[in-house]
């Protein structure tokens, strides 16, 4: 039997906090209750009134009335998850407490907002002991107030070395008797604070990249069947930056990201979701090119590569240095440094091809992708062949597995996700594989 | 007391998978029967008839019929060894089963193919106790058939999370007398899956690197005395590719990879042994560019570096920037700039004068490198020192270690190792170190 | 409850290995004895006479004494810790003897040197099993000799695969009753030894870089409330090399590292401190160039970026590729490009600010770095902006804690720290954040 998974959800692309109350405002609720009124891709799949960093320590029961009356009258309209980070600390059981305190008051069935509460986030959790100290809390809290025990999830911000520890420990702890951790949902990284636990500094104060942290998160989410989410991107400006930082975290598998404004959630809600057309890269030493689609041919615009046709054949020029080659030698060269990213048609299309395949009896066929490119005016023809088969097949649908989630989950974006890729297609999309 | 190996050997470079049969096909055995025949070079260190993902669902049967005709004919003579996939997966207990009496039937003495077999290899393997059900079946395998408890080897490819964590916990749970799995032998990564698992995906579909899990697998072969394998390099044209791929292995301590083609098995045979003559690199950003060896001199031909000789030194030219430099300091730059890589011959040589030294009572010697370095036409003559002690001459010894481990048990590549080598050499490295 | 430190020091920037006897010398203790009248920067942190690998095998005995003999009479005036390295193996118990009886020697009271030691380190430990055998040797030489159980502290050398795997169960087992490994104080990588048990090796015969290693170390120090330190570097010439590799060590967690040299020692003393004056960085591709401050601008002079202004607005020039852009795209592209290096003062500024704006109430402020810049002799203004809250507030202290600790302990760097940055802020840093 593999692991259990108590919610429904098994993607989360944003996990969205906003602050349950803002000192000095006539109406402290008020980036609550506009965050309460998002949809479409402007609202993430996980949103976290957060009662923790981003409320000031004095004005935390007063967030707690305000996420009560917030969620109480938006949450029923609200089209993502509502999970509430409490507040919480290894070292503090004073701390502990306060967030006891404030769960039970929240999941109060008298105060009307847990209908609409799907469960709790704790931060700063430190060995899996200490997960089991907040995972008795809301049994404690389920059991008061008539709820079904281990109906409330709990979602972890991992901020230390024994948390992120204790992420190897989950699969095995979650089987025991005498918890329920089985209501584990997300691993979400916090890397501003897990940065100071471990003590860590880089000469400009920017957070290390922590690429260990993320795989471990990563893994611990693929054993324990829960999800991986990365911590806060703080230049929220630098959209690049933070559209980098998700193709580098999906590479991990882990698939959502913390968002800390409504463009964010939009970036990151977009992010892992298949481009509605297809591109080429050429890729010269580190860096990756999209080059220009021009009239059906991809053109290469920039000096760190050149090409010429000779008497004799061709001369590469890549960085520094040149190569004489012959036709086939240069389109082995390029091939190389060319690499195709599929549209969402291209995936489905493919998927459909191999399942037509299967069907007829074959286990592997080869899908072929043809361009045209055009390198200082010389144009040479490509054809990229790749064998697919079962295993290939399997990891290609996790972005179409991801899409009929979002699909089936967020029917406010089924408006954009038509306009972003035509409605043909978004068919198609939820239909295949099933 | 260490960690026992239970099989002879330490070193696998190659893990070469053949389907054990092919629908459609006259002779459905006849790419297993091709691959039982294969010598030399181009022969693996570890052979797996895979009746699991190149064996179509529907052939299994007749996989395992194929792999006793086979290896029943062809087993006494093929100079690796024999270590057939079976199916199995941590969430089926059908497949499991299958798995099960597919050993029991390839096993059996009747067969007469179990002479041959020093294994079986456990895909899609869970947890520590997911490894243990597969270790109980092969331990009642060994009773049915009278076979020795543990004389059978049990590989696993890791393509899960939670396998991945297991391999942190192996080197305890074998001490344990519920179970034999002291049986262990190879922790092969399976990429492919392991990235179906933890759901992530790139741009263009190409595999994530997993620099993590290829680390935590080396790790864990060496914390439990075991041997570990890349998975496979499935652009099989791609020679360079498959050669960079080990190289970046090797310095994680995962000497074995899995080749599809004899072709890879040739490369992958020949990746950790030394090369024949020493080489020079020079180092410009990231790259490393092999410097042609010219009349005994080492020539840089390229323009990332330019060198020039002024009335005051030296102007060096690295990537855009110019540095004006005394004779000194040029050499020292180019030093840094510069590493050798050392022929089998050096490395032997070196080991050499270290026992040497030791017997003479000297704990440390400097051993030394020169080069005749010439750039835009200047030369520069450069030393190279270092240090040896016990530490750094144990450390050398491991293509040494492995070499004479290829020598010992793999006969039927001594011809090949004599053409590279000189069979003076190939004497020398086989008996240096004992 | 957090875990219990049961040293002084929180943080240790070098750990200094030095021969314990030299064979054919007139006096084997020479190095042991200079090494011990080091002060000021060029003393460690740490100070650990090495029994094991600096000691040649047949002196180990006369070592012993010659560290009783050396410590006895410079251990009261040496300004760091002293820890000796005895000799260990986790698969020799004939070593791990010879061990145990070296630390009742140098242990034992009568000899006058234990009044000087703070604790002992062990190399090649193996799994947690194993790191038990040494601390019970441990008790058991404080129970002989009188000392409080707990007393002598115990730090590893990480070295194996077991050893780093047993990072992970460190703070689990500390706490139970039948050890006493709450004396555990730093986790020294070892990448020689680690490369030879990994059967690691690359080309040239350079250590592999072992960036998960590195994390693992880190990550178990703070787990279990240790210091973590990376191993020696030995080439011992290269100075940036070593400035590097702790730069990278920094961002991992890991602020300690080995020296060989007391040369080292100078640089790994001071790495960790914040510069005297701040800097910008011009990051181009994977390149960080400082830029040279001039009359309050900051100027670049390279080739790899250009810079003119047009009729129209910019041309900017970035490796291979030329950008159009207007005054607010440049300003926008330039400040992604550049970095700004804290000072000393600097930070502590910002502290100060931050906890002037907390006590008014503020729970987050803007900081503000001016610049002007210079490419190619056009001149443009940026102003870079950054967010400051409780988190970065406390991530940023951890320079400043690095440098109270260093100024508590460390005495006899007190005149080179007012030197270095100027007795005002050396006050301002020992006060701020307290």
């Amino acid at each position: 039997m593999s692991v259990k998974r108590h919610y429904e959800r098994e993607f989360v692309r944003t996990f969205f906090t906003s602050p349950t109350a803002v000192e000095g405002e006539d109406d402290s609720a008020k980036m609550l209750r506009s965050a309460a009124q998002l949809s479409g891709m402007q609202a993430p799949d996980v949103w976290v009134p957060d009662n923790e960093d981003a409320t000031a320590p004095s004005m935390r029961d007063e967030g707690v009335e305000n996420i009560i009356e917030v969620v109480s009258e938006h949450g029923a309209d609200f089209p993502g998850e509502i999970h509430p980070r409490i507040v919480w600390h290894r070292d503090s059981p004073g701390t502990r407490y306060q967030g006891f305190q404030h769960m039970l008051e929240i999941a109060d069935p008298d105060n009307g907002a847990v209908d609409h509460i799907d469960g709790f986030v704790v931060p700063e959790v430190g060995d899996i002991d200490d997960w089991k100290k907040a995972d008795e809390f809301i049994t404690i809290v389920e059991n008061e107030h008539g709820l079904e025990e281990g109906s409330l999830s709990m979602s972890v911000i991992v901020e230390s070395g024994e948390a992120e520890l204790a992420m190897g420990d989950l699969r095995a702890e979650m089987g025991r008797p005498a918890n329920n951790l089985e209501r584990m949902f997300l691993l979400v990284d916090g890397e501003v604070d897990y940065t100071k636990d471990m003590r860590a500094m880089t000469p400009t104060g920017e957070l290390p990249p922590w690429p260990e942290l993320r795989h471990n998160t990563s893994r611990g989410a693929s054993a324990a069947g829960l999800v991986a989410v990365d911590g806060p991107y703080d230049d929220i400006r630098d959209v690049e930056g933070y559209n980098e930082r998700m193709v580098e975290n999906q590479a991990k598998g882990m698939l959502g990201i913390w968002s800390l404004t409504p463009g964010q959630v939009v970036e990151a809600n977009k992010s892992p979701l298949p481009p509605k057309t297809g591109s080429w890269l050429l890729e010269v030493g580190d860096r990756e090119i999209e080059l220009d689609a021009e009239d059906g041919k991809q053109v290469y615009r920039g000096d760190d590569v050149g090409l010429e046709s000779t008497d004799d054949g061709y001369v590469l020029r890549v960085g520094g240095e040149e190569h004489e080659l012959d036709e086939d030698e240069l389109r082995q060269e390029l091939l190389d440094m060319t690499a195709y990213v599929p549209s969402m048609d291209d995936i489905v299309d493919s998927m459909e091809e191999f399942e037509a395949a299967k069907e007829a009896g074959k286990g592997a066929i080869a899908m072929t992708q043809s361009a045209t490119l055009v390198v200082d005016g010389v144009e040479v023809e490509l054809q990229k062949d790749r064998m697919w088969d079962e295993a290939t097949y399997q990891a290609a649908q996790t972005p179409i597995t991801l899409f009929q989630d979002v699909y089936e989950h967020r029917p406010d974006q089924h408006e954009e996700l038509e306009e972003m890729y035509g409605s043909d297609i978004v068919e198609r999309a939820t239909d295949v594989g099933n």
